[in-house]
């Protein structure tokens, strides 16, 4: 099978202008076929807090009421989106930007409320790459951003790194597909700072239950692993292998 | 040749939700190859308003300055672009939000600071369709903002008009296309408020000089003229016939 990576980039990667402008160097010179997954959290904040909206984050993951979809909305799938595009146009890349609506790319379950409601927010049910394969086959680098759709009209916040990992289980069923996530730190770090070179199920658990991880890198770290058991050929969190 | 209907919509047909609403369904029934095209001024003024962002217009052209560049780019090719695709897709409709920038869509100049410096605005160079045709003979539906790149790395705010003329155009090469221009008035009025029922080069020149069309509609109408001599098969504004 064709061989094809996918890059999720998000953190200071994406939100300061010399480091994302240095990585997408990197992208583009990457050859062969190629997706790309980018966040944006930090500029929608900026977004929020310029228009006077409240910003409330629970472990780690953005509430999202009907003025904070209308910010990530314009946020991921215009501002960021749109730069990450005409940036890699500019470098030669044929890039196409994408939400989970457009080609009804990513269609999303709306978040039941539990302990706490996280609003608009949409977990995936179904990702479709049947346009997307002839894209990619004709050069075209899909850019997407962390949205989907719910088929009613209404668009829902995702996590990103969830995005990249469903859409690399996807895309394992035509190409052979490395997920690669890039922020900007050296890999999984353990509570002490020290670099974790390889993560498999066992050690995941035992890091997990010593404290070693937390936050939002425990779904990162569990998206991986299932990308893993889903067909993905390799994964990577940084220079962080995860098998 | 295959026929295609492009239609571009504006104003309150856009900006209002039940008319939006009953637009889409119209255009959802729509059979056959078609494209859309739309505007977002006014909820680009009322984010630029929010904002505490100065707007700035003249002659009905809105001067685009770096910061009314990224509320343009968040407006039209987040909020707007992805509310319009979100619900033509719960419409049965694999639409694909687009910008100038994805695919390399439309490719612009930009515009020369004359008496007024309009910014970044940008006047279309080139379209390009390549990618295009083939989505859209596998039943995708582009719905395009009106935004385009330069080539540089940056976006460029580009008439909707303008946009939707030059998309038809390109398109006039592949496919036996109509251009429609659809807002919320009749058509084209003249200045004591009676419609126009059709326009030919000769009787625009007789109403420009009559003062009976002004403003943002002198450039429409000019639009229309030009797309019909570069081989669009037919255009109209409202129910305005241009020949």
């Amino acid at each position: 099978m064709t061989s094809l990576r996918l890059i999720k980039a998000g953190g200071a990667l994406i939100e300061d202008a010399g480091a994302l402008s240095a990585f997408l160097d990197g992208f583009a010179a990457m050859p062969g076929m190629k997706v790309l997954v980018h966040g944006g959290g930090r500029s929608a904040t900026a977004l929020a807090d310029r228009m006077g909206v409240p910003v409330k984050m629970v472990e780690g993951r953005r509430v999202t009421d009907q003025a904070m979809l209308e910010i990530v909305t314009m946020v991921y799938g215009g501002l960021v989106n749109k730069k990450i595009v005409a940036a890699l146009q500019s470098r030669g890349v044929n890039a196409l930007g994408l939400t989970g609506a457009d080609l009804g790319l990513i269609l999303a379950d709306r978040r039941p409320a539990g302990k706490v409601d996280f609003g608009f927010v949409g977990d995936v049910r179904k990702v479709d790459i049947s346009i997307l394969v002839g894209l990619l086959e004709r050069g075209v680098v899909p850019v997407i951003a962390p949205l989907s759709h719910d088929g009613n009209g209404n668009m829902l916040n995702t996590n990103a790194d969830t995005v990249a990992a469903e859409v690399a289980k996807a895309l394992a069923g035509c190409f052979d597909v490395t997920l690669e996530y890039r922020f900007e730190k050296e890999g999984v770090l353990n509570a002490d700072g020290s670099f974790v070179p390889f993560i498999d199920p066992a050690s995941f658990e035992t890091m997990k239950a010593s404290g070693a991880v937390s936050g939002g890198m425990i779904p990162k770290i569990q998206n991986a692993l299932d990308a893993i058991r889903a067909g993905v050929s390799g994964v990577s969190i940084g220079k962080t292998k995860i098998y």
